[in-house]
């Protein structure tokens, strides 16, 4: 039986990461569920998993709860609370599948007390990829990635050297607006942003894809994870996303993992890794599919993707900077405050004004974060 | 060092073999090269890599050259010469790249003497793939596969577990009558069929494209190579011959192979297994491809393919007959005796009539061989 601890329990991820437990009964006991403010969903969860420890936002949410819970499982709360279930439990395994920056110290708690990684948290990597990777390996931890082109590259790796590795290719479906031009992009709404064609995904994320941030923050990431140069890392689009990611290996052979879009694989594979168990998700038929599409990425028309390479290559602080006005600029935009081709703008503004630390320790990305939120709600 | 010796060095598979060893100064010594007749090519390569030892197909095509050769190459002929290049030199591994049914003998040679096992001739596995892997797993010999699609697998699977597997697919271009109906099948002509659309082969197997024999030929020798039930392998038309064969495993995820079609990768890849070198080959660019395209097979459009599997379903002699009905109808199309619709038919025929020898050794593989080629030579 393996043991698990999810932080961010009630998010797409989390939901998801319950049901791959769900399905193989008897193999995962999970000891602890972290959770934000939907208590009546880390409750139901609490009395179908029946974890040693759980976490909500804050203390009066926890004081709501408190009553309700089942008999043996303990109650924390805030960013200490996080810790407590990324850290203090009995998990072989932490799923890191928490939104934003608040990710990162409980990734890291977790790494230090020893656990393997199921990393879907993207801030994790991108704010401090340096710092995280330095602990995994002292620590002897795995990180195994959950994001599905991450872990299309995972497992294209499998029994792989990474010195015969050419490089790697993240593809990209383009997101609700790939065919349209810069100009028709002037003018689109929030709820047609809102429409990605491939993935079922939160607002933020479907906000992301269209914009190309995601991209850009999965190139960052995928740096780190793989310990590749931005030069090995190419982004191309794929509008059927089926074939999740590959690599190119320096024979000019190419190993690629597909599938239909459908998260319990990946996530599935990060719990099962290095075996592999069936899973309910719909087999690709690609006679089915009929057809796959391939163009080259334009840096033209997805410059927020080409600022990402920038920072990825510059490094220290300004993948952080690029992160935290990136959540803002898309935040005002879901808000209304702003247009679509905002986004983009203050991003490269920020990047503009942005001093680099090179190599920051974690204040250092801390207060980069705090600094550029504050300026680029305003900007 | 590597050690290498190849049989049929003068052929497409040979001559491609001697190309990567040539990219790869001071990696690979040539201990053996066997050829048929082209003794003046053979003659070339003995000057440029100074085997020890040679063979040609006879005693008269010995004496023609015996003069001509660099000091210290022995020379051989015959049945014998060829075992003697294929176990009698100090290789660790051999390439068998003669064809047709006088692979088998020298191949189960090589791996008598513990050579690692290049393998490109289809009669070995599809003949007596039960003999020549049980004599392999004995002696703790490797059957590192050339073709490409077998290659393709053979990549995929590196670093999983066979148990993961759920199955394999092998791509087939369709060959070069892919878009014609049976009836427009009826009138083509030898010069038409030789036209593959993406691989430049030899006479023998661009026609078995176009039947699917060779498609037949390659489910068997996967049935053998991979140890998985005929259930578990499909057939996939994909035209542009880019993905190569893929696995899919039961957590619905699939690993695929793609690349130009170009055999020096899987041949470079099956001598430096299990680590990869940089190849000439033209690297993939999915971009530039733009699309690709997928189709269920037909079994009724490809009947050869569908005897195939029955055939390797039923094992014993059947796919020997199978091999031996085509080579006999392929070689009557190719002098113009029957039309390309009567390769099947003659194929289908053989088989109607074929007692089946249950667990054959090799005098009964010979026995049916030689019986049904001299059916087939009449019907």
């Amino acid at each position: 039986m393996k043991k698990i601890a999810v932080l961010g329990s009630t998010g797409s991820i989390g939901t998801q990461t319950l049901d791959v437990v769900s399905m193989h009964p008897g193999l995962y006991q999970v000891e602890g569920l972290a959770a934000g403010a939907n208590t009546s969903l880390l409750l139901e969860q609490a009395q179908h998993y029946r974890p040693k420890k759980v976490s909500v936002a804050t203390k009066e949410l926890a004081e709501q709860i408190r009553e309700q819970l089942p008999p043996g499982t303990e109650l924390y709360w805030g960013d200490e609370g996080l810790i407590e279930v990324a850290a203090g439990t009995e998990a072989d395994t932490v799923v890191t599948a928490v939104m934003g920056s608040m990710g990162l110290p409980s990734t890291l708690a977790a790494i230090e007390a020893g656990k393997q990684i199921g990393l879907a948290n993207k801030e994790t990597l991108v704010t401090a990829g340096h710092i995280v990777t330095e602990k995994a390996r002292k620590k002897g931890v795995k990180l195994l990635p959950i994001d599905s082109e991450h872990s299309a590259i995972f497992q294209c790796l499998n029994g792989e050297r990474m010195q015969d590795v050419a490089g790697i290719t993240l593809t990209a479906s383009g997101g609700s607006f790939r065919d349209l031009t810069r100009e028709q992009l002037k003018d689109v709404t929030v709820e047609q942003a809102l429409q990605h064609p491939n993935w079922s995904m939160g607002a933020k994320i479907t906000i992301d894809s269209a914009t190309m941030v995601n991209k850009g923050l999965e190139v960052i990431e995928a740096h780190w994870l793989f310990g590749l140069s931005y030069d090995q890392i190419r982004v191309l689009l794929h509008p059927e996303s089926i074939i999740h990611s590959f690599v190119e290996f320096k024979d000019t052979s190419i190993i690629a993992q597909l599938g239909n879009p459908d998260m319990r694989v990946p996530i599935q594979y990060a719990l099962t890794y290095p075996d592999r168990m069936v899973s309910p998700a719909k087999p690709l038929s690609l006679a089915e599919a009929g057809s796959l599409h391939f163009r080259e990425m334009d840096y033209e028309r997805f410059p927020c993707l080409r600022l990402a390479f920038e920072c990825g290559k510059m490094g220290g602080t300004a993948p952080t900077a690029f992160n935290a006005a990136n959540e803002v600029a898309v935040a005002r935009f879901l808000r209304g405050e702003i247009s679509f081709l905002a986004i983009e703008d203050i991003i490269a503004r920020v990047l503009d004004r942005h001093h680099n630390t090179v190599n920051p320790d974690l204040p250092a990305i801390e207060a980069c974060d705090h600094e550029v939120r504050a300026t680029a709600a305003v900007l």
